[in-house]
Protein backbone atom coordinates (compact mmCIF):
# COMPACT_ATOMS: atom_id res chain seq x y z
CA UNK A 1 0.00 0.00 0.00
CA UNK A 2 1.17 3.21 -0.76
CA UNK A 3 1.31 6.28 1.99
CA UNK A 4 0.34 9.50 0.88
CA UNK A 5 4.12 10.94 2.31
CA UNK A 6 5.33 8.77 -1.12
CA UNK A 7 2.88 9.76 -3.30
CA UNK A 8 3.69 10.54 -7.07
CA UNK A 9 3.00 13.82 -8.31
CA UNK A 10 1.43 13.67 -11.81
CA UNK A 11 -1.92 12.45 -12.13
CA UNK A 12 -1.31 9.96 -14.48
CA UNK A 13 1.06 8.53 -12.37
CA UNK A 14 -1.40 8.32 -9.20
CA UNK A 15 -4.42 7.29 -11.82
CA UNK A 16 -2.07 4.08 -11.92
CA UNK A 17 -1.54 3.15 -8.49
CA UNK A 18 -5.47 3.79 -8.65
CA UNK A 19 -6.45 1.33 -10.86
CA UNK A 20 -4.17 -1.32 -9.38
CA UNK A 21 -5.27 -0.49 -6.04
CA UNK A 22 -2.46 0.53 -4.70
CA UNK A 23 -4.28 3.82 -3.86
CA UNK A 24 -7.66 4.15 -2.13
CA UNK A 25 -7.67 7.27 -0.33
CA UNK A 26 -9.42 10.51 0.04
CA UNK A 27 -7.64 12.76 -2.80
CA UNK A 28 -7.51 16.19 -0.50
CA UNK A 29 -3.87 17.17 -0.93
CA UNK A 30 -2.79 14.98 -3.40
CA UNK A 31 -1.29 15.87 -7.25
CA UNK A 32 -1.13 19.86 -5.60
CA UNK A 33 -2.47 22.19 -8.38
CA UNK A 34 -4.24 19.80 -10.75
CA UNK A 35 -7.82 20.28 -11.32
CA UNK A 36 -9.59 17.14 -9.44
CA UNK A 37 -13.50 16.66 -10.77
CA UNK A 38 -16.91 15.08 -8.93
CA UNK A 39 -17.98 11.76 -10.97
CA UNK A 40 -21.58 11.41 -11.88
CA UNK A 41 -22.59 8.89 -14.64
CA UNK A 42 -25.85 8.16 -15.80
CA UNK A 43 -27.76 5.97 -18.55
CA UNK A 44 -27.96 7.99 -21.88
CA UNK A 45 -32.07 8.14 -21.72
CA UNK A 46 -31.12 10.75 -18.71
CA UNK A 47 -28.20 12.14 -20.03
CA UNK A 48 -29.35 15.02 -22.37
CA UNK A 49 -31.83 16.04 -19.33
CA UNK A 50 -28.57 15.99 -16.97
CA UNK A 51 -26.08 17.93 -19.45
CA UNK A 52 -29.06 20.79 -20.01
CA UNK A 53 -29.54 21.13 -15.68
CA UNK A 54 -25.98 21.47 -15.71
CA UNK A 55 -25.80 23.84 -18.50
CA UNK A 56 -28.77 25.94 -16.95
CA UNK A 57 -27.08 25.63 -13.17
CA UNK A 58 -23.24 26.48 -14.23
CA UNK A 59 -22.21 27.50 -10.60
CA UNK A 60 -23.34 24.45 -8.55
CA UNK A 61 -22.71 22.09 -12.28
CA UNK A 62 -19.26 23.53 -13.50
CA UNK A 63 -19.19 20.92 -16.44
CA UNK A 64 -15.17 19.84 -17.11
CA UNK A 65 -15.61 16.59 -19.69
CA UNK A 66 -18.33 14.92 -20.83
CA UNK A 67 -17.64 11.29 -21.84
CA UNK A 68 -20.24 9.57 -24.72
CA UNK A 69 -22.31 6.99 -24.13
CA UNK A 70 -20.20 3.81 -23.35
CA UNK A 71 -17.02 5.25 -23.58
CA UNK A 72 -14.57 4.88 -20.60
CA UNK A 73 -11.59 7.56 -21.36
CA UNK A 74 -11.73 10.68 -20.63
CA UNK A 75 -9.58 12.07 -23.82
CA UNK A 76 -9.59 15.69 -23.32
CA UNK A 77 -8.65 15.95 -19.72
CA UNK A 78 -7.24 12.68 -18.74
CA UNK A 79 -6.13 10.70 -22.01
CA UNK A 80 -5.45 7.19 -21.40
CA UNK A 81 -7.37 6.96 -18.11
CA UNK A 82 -10.26 4.54 -17.60
CA UNK A 83 -13.11 6.25 -15.74
CA UNK A 84 -13.93 2.49 -14.66
CA UNK A 85 -11.52 1.94 -12.71
CA UNK A 86 -9.28 5.35 -12.03
CA UNK A 87 -11.17 7.06 -8.96
CA UNK A 88 -10.16 5.50 -5.69
CA UNK A 89 -13.56 4.76 -4.56
CA UNK A 90 -17.05 5.06 -5.99
CA UNK A 91 -20.97 4.63 -5.16
CA UNK A 92 -23.38 2.47 -6.86
CA UNK A 93 -26.81 3.85 -6.69
CA UNK A 94 -29.84 1.80 -7.66
CA UNK A 95 -33.32 4.09 -7.77
CA UNK A 96 -31.59 6.69 -5.48
CA UNK A 97 -30.74 4.15 -3.27
CA UNK A 98 -26.79 3.28 -2.55
CA UNK A 99 -26.51 -0.25 -3.07
CA UNK A 100 -22.82 -0.76 -3.19
CA UNK A 101 -19.30 0.99 -2.08
CA UNK A 102 -16.32 0.03 -4.57
CA UNK A 103 -13.00 0.23 -5.93
CA UNK A 104 -13.91 -0.58 -9.96
CA UNK A 105 -17.07 -0.33 -11.11
CA UNK A 106 -16.28 -2.32 -14.31
CA UNK A 107 -18.91 -5.20 -13.23
CA UNK A 108 -21.73 -2.27 -13.39
CA UNK A 109 -20.49 -1.04 -16.67
CA UNK A 110 -23.20 -0.73 -19.48
CA UNK A 111 -22.62 0.28 -23.20
CA UNK A 112 -25.19 3.58 -22.31
CA UNK A 113 -23.66 4.98 -19.94
CA UNK A 114 -22.31 8.23 -19.50
CA UNK A 115 -19.79 9.89 -17.31
CA UNK A 116 -19.92 13.61 -16.32
CA UNK A 117 -16.32 15.37 -14.55
CA UNK A 118 -17.95 18.00 -13.02
CA UNK A 119 -15.29 20.70 -11.23
CA UNK A 120 -14.60 20.80 -7.91
CA UNK A 121 -13.80 23.62 -5.14
CA UNK A 122 -9.99 22.52 -4.99
CA UNK A 123 -9.13 24.60 -7.55
CA UNK A 124 -9.88 27.97 -5.90
CA UNK A 125 -9.52 27.16 -2.44
CA UNK A 126 -5.68 26.87 -3.94
CA UNK A 127 -6.15 29.79 -5.25
CA UNK A 128 -7.58 31.62 -2.07
CA UNK A 129 -4.55 30.36 0.14
CA UNK A 130 -2.24 31.80 -2.35
CA UNK A 131 -4.39 35.26 -2.09
CA UNK A 132 -3.78 35.00 1.80
CA UNK A 133 -7.01 34.20 2.44
CA UNK A 134 -6.74 31.33 5.07
CA UNK A 135 -9.28 28.26 4.99
CA UNK A 136 -10.71 27.56 8.32
CA UNK A 137 -12.28 23.86 7.46
CA UNK A 138 -8.24 23.01 6.45
CA UNK A 139 -7.11 24.83 9.75
CA UNK A 140 -9.53 22.62 11.73
CA UNK A 141 -8.92 19.28 9.65
CA UNK A 142 -12.40 18.94 9.04
CA UNK A 143 -15.40 19.29 5.64
CA UNK A 144 -16.50 22.59 4.66
CA UNK A 145 -19.66 23.45 6.43
CA UNK A 146 -22.84 22.55 3.54
CA UNK A 147 -26.14 24.20 3.35
CA UNK A 148 -29.24 23.31 1.61
CA UNK A 149 -30.63 26.77 0.08
CA UNK A 150 -34.26 28.14 -0.72
CA UNK A 151 -32.94 28.90 -4.33
CA UNK A 152 -34.10 26.60 -6.58
CA UNK A 153 -32.09 25.52 -9.12
CA UNK A 154 -33.35 26.22 -12.88
CA UNK A 155 -35.45 22.77 -13.47
CA UNK A 156 -34.23 20.49 -16.94
CA UNK A 157 -36.78 17.32 -18.02
CA UNK A 158 -36.77 15.40 -14.78
CA UNK A 159 -34.35 17.40 -12.71
CA UNK A 160 -34.66 20.04 -10.18
CA UNK A 161 -33.92 20.77 -6.83
CA UNK A 162 -32.35 23.35 -4.07
CA UNK A 163 -28.79 24.79 -4.22
CA UNK A 164 -26.61 23.24 -2.00
CA UNK A 165 -23.77 25.74 -1.28
CA UNK A 166 -20.42 25.64 0.57
CA UNK A 167 -19.90 27.94 3.48
CA UNK A 168 -16.29 29.49 4.49
CA UNK A 169 -16.10 32.08 7.03
CA UNK A 170 -13.37 35.07 5.64
CA UNK A 171 -12.56 38.42 7.44
CA UNK A 172 -14.53 41.24 6.52
CA UNK A 173 -11.26 42.39 5.24
CA UNK A 174 -10.87 39.88 2.53
CA UNK A 175 -14.07 39.50 1.18
CA UNK A 176 -13.79 41.73 -1.73
CA UNK A 177 -10.12 39.87 -3.09
CA UNK A 178 -12.40 36.42 -2.20
CA UNK A 179 -14.85 37.40 -4.49
CA UNK A 180 -12.14 38.23 -6.97
CA UNK A 181 -10.02 34.92 -7.28
CA UNK A 182 -12.40 32.77 -7.09
CA UNK A 183 -14.13 34.52 -9.89
CA UNK A 184 -11.44 33.06 -12.13
CA UNK A 185 -12.32 30.13 -11.91
CA UNK A 186 -15.77 29.77 -13.27
CA UNK A 187 -15.46 26.23 -14.37
CA UNK A 188 -14.98 25.25 -10.29
CA UNK A 189 -17.91 26.83 -9.10
CA UNK A 190 -16.22 30.17 -9.19
CA UNK A 191 -17.80 33.37 -7.81
CA UNK A 192 -19.40 33.07 -4.26
CA UNK A 193 -22.85 33.13 -4.61
CA UNK A 194 -23.90 34.81 -1.45
CA UNK A 195 -22.59 37.63 0.96
CA UNK A 196 -24.10 39.14 3.82
CA UNK A 197 -27.68 37.83 4.35
CA UNK A 198 -27.22 33.78 5.09
CA UNK A 199 -31.10 34.21 6.28
CA UNK A 200 -32.57 35.60 2.24
CA UNK A 201 -30.79 31.73 1.43
CA UNK A 202 -32.32 29.91 3.82
CA UNK A 203 -29.41 29.70 6.00
CA UNK A 204 -30.72 30.59 9.69
CA UNK A 205 -27.41 29.78 11.60
CA UNK A 206 -23.93 29.47 9.96
CA UNK A 207 -22.21 27.49 12.28
CA UNK A 208 -25.04 24.85 11.81
CA UNK A 209 -24.71 23.32 8.68
CA UNK A 210 -26.92 20.34 7.24
CA UNK A 211 -24.10 18.63 5.69
CA UNK A 212 -20.30 18.45 6.62
CA UNK A 213 -18.77 20.26 9.50
CA UNK A 214 -19.60 23.23 11.69
CA UNK A 215 -16.77 25.87 11.24
CA UNK A 216 -15.59 28.27 14.22
CA UNK A 217 -15.95 32.13 13.08
CA UNK A 218 -13.51 34.49 14.87
CA UNK A 219 -13.81 37.99 15.31
CA UNK A 220 -14.65 39.74 12.26
CA UNK A 221 -15.50 37.24 9.89
CA UNK A 222 -18.15 36.98 7.90
CA UNK A 223 -20.22 33.49 6.12
CA UNK A 224 -19.29 33.54 2.26
CA UNK A 225 -21.69 31.11 0.26
CA UNK A 226 -20.33 29.51 -3.02
CA UNK A 227 -22.50 26.84 -4.82
CA UNK A 228 -21.47 23.31 -3.95
CA UNK A 229 -20.51 20.25 -6.73
CA UNK A 230 -23.24 18.12 -4.40
CA UNK A 231 -26.03 19.93 -5.72
CA UNK A 232 -26.06 17.88 -9.10
CA UNK A 233 -25.81 14.66 -7.01
CA UNK A 234 -28.33 15.21 -4.71
CA UNK A 235 -30.76 16.45 -7.74
CA UNK A 236 -29.88 13.54 -9.44
CA UNK A 237 -30.93 11.36 -6.69
CA UNK A 238 -34.21 12.70 -6.25
CA UNK A 239 -35.26 11.74 -9.85
CA UNK A 240 -33.94 8.06 -8.53
CA UNK A 241 -32.48 6.86 -11.81
CA UNK A 242 -32.39 3.21 -12.47
CA UNK A 243 -28.38 3.37 -12.21
CA UNK A 244 -26.53 5.97 -10.98
CA UNK A 245 -22.71 5.87 -9.87
CA UNK A 246 -20.96 8.96 -8.14
CA UNK A 247 -17.21 8.81 -6.90
CA UNK A 248 -17.58 8.12 -2.69
CA UNK A 249 -16.81 11.42 -1.04
CA UNK A 250 -13.40 13.04 -1.03
CA UNK A 251 -12.33 10.16 -3.55
CA UNK A 252 -12.66 12.56 -6.22
CA UNK A 253 -11.55 12.04 -10.13
CA UNK A 254 -7.73 13.24 -10.82
CA UNK A 255 -7.21 15.14 -14.24
CA UNK A 256 -4.38 16.15 -15.97
CA UNK A 257 -5.55 19.98 -16.31
CA UNK A 258 -3.75 22.19 -14.29
CA UNK A 259 -5.38 24.87 -12.12
CA UNK A 260 -4.08 27.70 -14.27
CA UNK A 261 -5.50 25.71 -17.30
CA UNK A 262 -9.67 26.45 -15.72
CA UNK A 263 -8.90 30.06 -14.68
CA UNK A 264 -10.09 33.15 -16.53
CA UNK A 265 -7.86 36.18 -16.63
CA UNK B 1 -44.01 49.17 -41.44
CA UNK B 2 -41.80 50.36 -38.73
CA UNK B 3 -38.57 51.96 -39.48
CA UNK B 4 -35.42 51.68 -37.52
CA UNK B 5 -35.56 55.67 -36.66
CA UNK B 6 -39.00 54.63 -34.68
CA UNK B 7 -38.23 51.47 -33.21
CA UNK B 8 -39.17 51.08 -29.32
CA UNK B 9 -35.89 49.91 -27.13
CA UNK B 10 -36.71 47.21 -25.27
CA UNK B 11 -36.64 43.29 -26.88
CA UNK B 12 -39.75 42.73 -25.71
CA UNK B 13 -41.48 45.85 -27.45
CA UNK B 14 -39.51 44.49 -30.71
CA UNK B 15 -40.19 40.73 -30.67
CA UNK B 16 -44.11 42.17 -30.92
CA UNK B 17 -43.30 43.84 -33.76
CA UNK B 18 -41.58 40.98 -34.80
CA UNK B 19 -44.05 38.61 -34.22
CA UNK B 20 -46.70 40.82 -36.17
CA UNK B 21 -44.81 41.14 -38.89
CA UNK B 22 -43.81 44.63 -38.49
CA UNK B 23 -39.78 44.14 -38.41
CA UNK B 24 -38.50 41.73 -40.62
CA UNK B 25 -34.75 43.29 -40.71
CA UNK B 26 -31.65 42.75 -39.70
CA UNK B 27 -30.96 43.23 -35.96
CA UNK B 28 -27.46 45.36 -35.92
CA UNK B 29 -27.56 48.05 -33.90
CA UNK B 30 -31.33 47.68 -32.35
CA UNK B 31 -31.68 47.15 -28.71
CA UNK B 32 -28.51 48.37 -28.00
CA UNK B 33 -26.56 46.85 -24.72
CA UNK B 34 -29.20 43.42 -25.05
CA UNK B 35 -27.40 40.20 -25.50
CA UNK B 36 -28.83 38.99 -29.18
CA UNK B 37 -28.35 35.29 -29.77
CA UNK B 38 -27.56 32.63 -33.34
CA UNK B 39 -30.58 30.26 -33.50
CA UNK B 40 -29.97 26.40 -34.20
CA UNK B 41 -32.69 24.38 -34.11
CA UNK B 42 -32.36 20.56 -34.24
CA UNK B 43 -34.65 17.15 -33.58
CA UNK B 44 -33.99 15.74 -30.43
CA UNK B 45 -32.10 12.83 -31.41
CA UNK B 46 -29.44 14.99 -32.16
CA UNK B 47 -29.74 17.26 -29.88
CA UNK B 48 -28.02 15.71 -27.05
CA UNK B 49 -24.73 15.61 -29.06
CA UNK B 50 -25.02 18.96 -30.26
CA UNK B 51 -25.29 20.14 -26.70
CA UNK B 52 -21.95 17.97 -26.15
CA UNK B 53 -20.44 20.06 -29.10
CA UNK B 54 -20.93 23.41 -27.50
CA UNK B 55 -19.88 22.31 -24.28
CA UNK B 56 -16.51 21.18 -25.41
CA UNK B 57 -16.46 24.01 -27.73
CA UNK B 58 -17.58 26.72 -25.80
CA UNK B 59 -15.39 29.34 -27.73
CA UNK B 60 -17.21 29.02 -30.48
CA UNK B 61 -21.00 27.67 -29.56
CA UNK B 62 -21.38 30.01 -26.34
CA UNK B 63 -24.64 28.62 -25.21
CA UNK B 64 -27.20 30.92 -23.71
CA UNK B 65 -30.01 28.88 -23.52
CA UNK B 66 -31.75 25.48 -24.55
CA UNK B 67 -35.25 25.03 -24.80
CA UNK B 68 -36.28 21.61 -24.01
CA UNK B 69 -37.75 19.73 -26.74
CA UNK B 70 -41.18 20.57 -28.25
CA UNK B 71 -41.48 23.71 -26.19
CA UNK B 72 -40.81 27.32 -27.51
CA UNK B 73 -40.83 29.51 -25.14
CA UNK B 74 -37.15 30.59 -23.81
CA UNK B 75 -38.25 31.02 -20.21
CA UNK B 76 -34.71 32.02 -18.98
CA UNK B 77 -33.75 34.81 -21.22
CA UNK B 78 -37.02 35.78 -22.96
CA UNK B 79 -39.94 35.16 -20.92
CA UNK B 80 -43.28 35.32 -23.34
CA UNK B 81 -41.29 35.19 -26.73
CA UNK B 82 -42.36 32.49 -28.97
CA UNK B 83 -38.83 31.22 -30.76
CA UNK B 84 -41.38 29.80 -33.80
CA UNK B 85 -42.25 33.63 -34.57
CA UNK B 86 -40.35 36.12 -32.93
CA UNK B 87 -36.98 36.09 -34.72
CA UNK B 88 -37.20 38.82 -37.56
CA UNK B 89 -35.65 35.59 -40.57
CA UNK B 90 -35.45 32.07 -40.22
CA UNK B 91 -33.68 29.63 -42.52
CA UNK B 92 -35.23 26.21 -43.19
CA UNK B 93 -32.38 23.47 -44.10
CA UNK B 94 -33.37 20.04 -45.22
CA UNK B 95 -30.30 17.38 -45.06
CA UNK B 96 -28.07 20.88 -45.30
CA UNK B 97 -29.38 22.17 -48.28
CA UNK B 98 -31.34 25.90 -47.65
CA UNK B 99 -34.93 25.06 -48.83
CA UNK B 100 -36.94 28.14 -47.65
CA UNK B 101 -36.35 31.72 -45.91
CA UNK B 102 -39.60 32.81 -43.81
CA UNK B 103 -40.60 35.14 -41.75
CA UNK B 104 -42.94 32.52 -39.30
CA UNK B 105 -41.93 28.89 -38.83
CA UNK B 106 -44.76 27.71 -37.59
CA UNK B 107 -45.96 25.25 -40.57
CA UNK B 108 -42.08 23.17 -39.88
CA UNK B 109 -42.86 23.11 -36.00
CA UNK B 110 -42.42 19.80 -34.54
CA UNK B 111 -42.91 18.25 -31.10
CA UNK B 112 -39.16 16.94 -30.92
CA UNK B 113 -37.25 20.14 -31.72
CA UNK B 114 -34.88 21.61 -29.37
CA UNK B 115 -34.13 25.26 -29.61
CA UNK B 116 -30.26 26.40 -29.01
CA UNK B 117 -29.56 30.34 -28.92
CA UNK B 118 -26.02 31.04 -28.79
CA UNK B 119 -24.14 34.18 -28.09
CA UNK B 120 -23.11 36.39 -30.74
CA UNK B 121 -19.91 38.87 -31.07
CA UNK B 122 -22.53 42.32 -30.95
CA UNK B 123 -21.80 42.04 -26.51
CA UNK B 124 -18.55 42.37 -26.90
CA UNK B 125 -18.15 44.44 -29.70
CA UNK B 126 -20.08 47.29 -27.72
CA UNK B 127 -17.36 46.27 -25.04
CA UNK B 128 -14.48 47.31 -27.32
CA UNK B 129 -16.24 50.24 -28.31
CA UNK B 130 -17.09 51.66 -24.90
CA UNK B 131 -12.92 50.82 -24.18
CA UNK B 132 -12.07 53.10 -27.40
CA UNK B 133 -11.37 50.61 -30.02
CA UNK B 134 -12.82 51.06 -33.25
CA UNK B 135 -14.31 48.33 -35.06
CA UNK B 136 -13.30 48.43 -38.88
CA UNK B 137 -16.49 46.47 -40.66
CA UNK B 138 -18.62 49.29 -38.41
CA UNK B 139 -16.62 51.98 -39.89
CA UNK B 140 -16.60 50.42 -43.50
CA UNK B 141 -20.91 49.11 -43.02
CA UNK B 142 -19.77 45.84 -44.23
CA UNK B 143 -20.00 42.54 -42.59
CA UNK B 144 -16.78 41.02 -40.24
CA UNK B 145 -14.33 39.48 -41.84
CA UNK B 146 -14.83 35.53 -41.42
CA UNK B 147 -12.23 33.02 -42.02
CA UNK B 148 -12.69 28.92 -42.10
CA UNK B 149 -9.43 27.83 -39.89
CA UNK B 150 -7.72 24.72 -39.60
CA UNK B 151 -8.36 24.56 -36.16
CA UNK B 152 -10.70 20.98 -35.30
CA UNK B 153 -13.06 22.06 -33.08
CA UNK B 154 -13.34 19.01 -30.75
CA UNK B 155 -16.34 16.49 -32.14
CA UNK B 156 -19.14 15.21 -30.19
CA UNK B 157 -21.09 11.83 -31.91
CA UNK B 158 -22.15 13.12 -35.29
CA UNK B 159 -20.89 16.62 -35.32
CA UNK B 160 -17.52 17.46 -36.36
CA UNK B 161 -15.88 20.04 -37.94
CA UNK B 162 -13.25 23.37 -38.36
CA UNK B 163 -13.70 26.58 -36.21
CA UNK B 164 -14.81 29.06 -38.23
CA UNK B 165 -13.40 32.79 -36.75
CA UNK B 166 -14.25 36.45 -37.19
CA UNK B 167 -11.05 38.93 -37.66
CA UNK B 168 -10.97 42.24 -36.93
CA UNK B 169 -8.15 44.85 -37.15
CA UNK B 170 -6.50 46.18 -34.02
CA UNK B 171 -3.81 48.88 -33.51
CA UNK B 172 -1.14 47.25 -31.76
CA UNK B 173 -1.36 49.80 -28.85
CA UNK B 174 -4.60 48.28 -28.25
CA UNK B 175 -4.14 44.42 -28.54
CA UNK B 176 -3.96 43.82 -24.98
CA UNK B 177 -6.94 46.12 -24.12
CA UNK B 178 -9.13 44.09 -26.84
CA UNK B 179 -7.94 40.57 -24.65
CA UNK B 180 -8.87 42.17 -21.63
CA UNK B 181 -12.30 43.79 -22.53
CA UNK B 182 -13.51 40.83 -24.53
CA UNK B 183 -12.35 38.23 -21.84
CA UNK B 184 -15.02 39.70 -19.67
CA UNK B 185 -17.53 38.06 -22.41
CA UNK B 186 -17.03 34.42 -22.40
CA UNK B 187 -20.60 33.73 -22.96
CA UNK B 188 -20.73 35.85 -26.35
CA UNK B 189 -17.13 34.03 -27.67
CA UNK B 190 -14.98 35.79 -24.75
CA UNK B 191 -11.42 36.60 -25.80
CA UNK B 192 -9.54 36.14 -29.00
CA UNK B 193 -8.66 32.59 -30.38
CA UNK B 194 -5.33 33.57 -31.98
CA UNK B 195 -3.02 36.40 -32.09
CA UNK B 196 0.30 37.23 -33.98
CA UNK B 197 0.79 34.62 -36.88
CA UNK B 198 -1.96 34.12 -38.33
CA UNK B 199 -0.83 31.68 -40.47
CA UNK B 200 -0.61 28.73 -38.20
CA UNK B 201 -4.05 29.16 -37.48
CA UNK B 202 -4.47 28.66 -41.68
CA UNK B 203 -4.91 32.16 -42.78
CA UNK B 204 -3.01 33.22 -45.20
CA UNK B 205 -4.04 36.23 -46.81
CA UNK B 206 -6.00 38.22 -43.35
CA UNK B 207 -7.60 40.78 -45.99
CA UNK B 208 -8.79 37.67 -48.05
CA UNK B 209 -11.52 36.29 -46.23
CA UNK B 210 -13.58 33.36 -46.57
CA UNK B 211 -16.94 34.40 -45.45
CA UNK B 212 -18.22 38.19 -44.90
CA UNK B 213 -16.17 41.65 -46.49
CA UNK B 214 -12.57 42.57 -46.93
CA UNK B 215 -11.16 45.02 -44.17
CA UNK B 216 -8.81 47.62 -44.82
CA UNK B 217 -5.74 47.83 -42.70
CA UNK B 218 -3.87 50.86 -41.67
CA UNK B 219 -0.90 51.36 -40.36
CA UNK B 220 0.35 49.63 -37.10
CA UNK B 221 -2.91 46.83 -36.90
CA UNK B 222 -2.74 43.94 -36.14
CA UNK B 223 -5.24 40.99 -37.13
CA UNK B 224 -7.42 39.47 -34.07
CA UNK B 225 -9.48 36.34 -34.19
CA UNK B 226 -12.24 35.26 -32.18
CA UNK B 227 -13.99 32.30 -32.43
CA UNK B 228 -17.28 32.54 -34.65
CA UNK B 229 -20.99 32.09 -33.78
CA UNK B 230 -20.76 30.41 -37.57
CA UNK B 231 -19.32 27.37 -36.76
CA UNK B 232 -21.97 26.02 -34.93
CA UNK B 233 -23.76 26.45 -37.88
CA UNK B 234 -21.33 24.94 -40.57
CA UNK B 235 -20.65 22.08 -38.44
CA UNK B 236 -24.50 21.12 -37.61
CA UNK B 237 -25.11 21.44 -41.57
CA UNK B 238 -21.97 19.10 -42.23
CA UNK B 239 -24.12 16.75 -40.10
CA UNK B 240 -26.78 17.03 -43.14
CA UNK B 241 -29.60 16.66 -40.37
CA UNK B 242 -33.37 16.00 -41.84
CA UNK B 243 -34.16 19.40 -40.42
CA UNK B 244 -32.57 22.13 -39.17
CA UNK B 245 -33.76 25.73 -38.63
CA UNK B 246 -31.50 29.06 -38.16
CA UNK B 247 -32.30 32.33 -37.77
CA UNK B 248 -31.16 34.07 -41.09
CA UNK B 249 -27.71 35.59 -41.10
CA UNK B 250 -28.01 39.10 -39.25
CA UNK B 251 -31.09 38.46 -37.99
CA UNK B 252 -30.93 37.24 -34.55
CA UNK B 253 -32.96 36.49 -31.40
CA UNK B 254 -33.35 39.41 -29.53
CA UNK B 255 -33.09 38.84 -25.38
CA UNK B 256 -34.22 40.42 -22.45
CA UNK B 257 -30.66 39.92 -21.22
CA UNK B 258 -28.65 42.75 -20.95
CA UNK B 259 -24.67 42.72 -21.96
CA UNK B 260 -23.69 43.18 -18.56
CA UNK B 261 -26.02 40.02 -17.23
CA UNK B 262 -23.28 37.84 -19.60
CA UNK B 263 -20.25 39.47 -18.72
CA UNK B 264 -17.48 38.87 -16.13
CA UNK B 265 -15.54 40.52 -13.64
Amino acid sequence: MTTSTNLPEHPRDLRSLIRHGDFTGITAGVAPGYVQTNLAILPRDVAFDFLLFCQRNPKPCPIIEVIEPGKVEPKQTAPGADIRTDTPKYCIYRYGELEAEVEDISQYWQDDLVSFLLGCSYSFENAMLDAGIPLRHHEQGSNVSMFITNIDCIPAGIFSGPMVVSMRPVHHSKVVKAVQVTSRFPDTHGAPIHIGAPEIIGVEDPTKPDLGDALEFKDGEVPVFWACGVTPQAVAMNSKPPLMITHSPGHMFLTDLRDQDVSVL
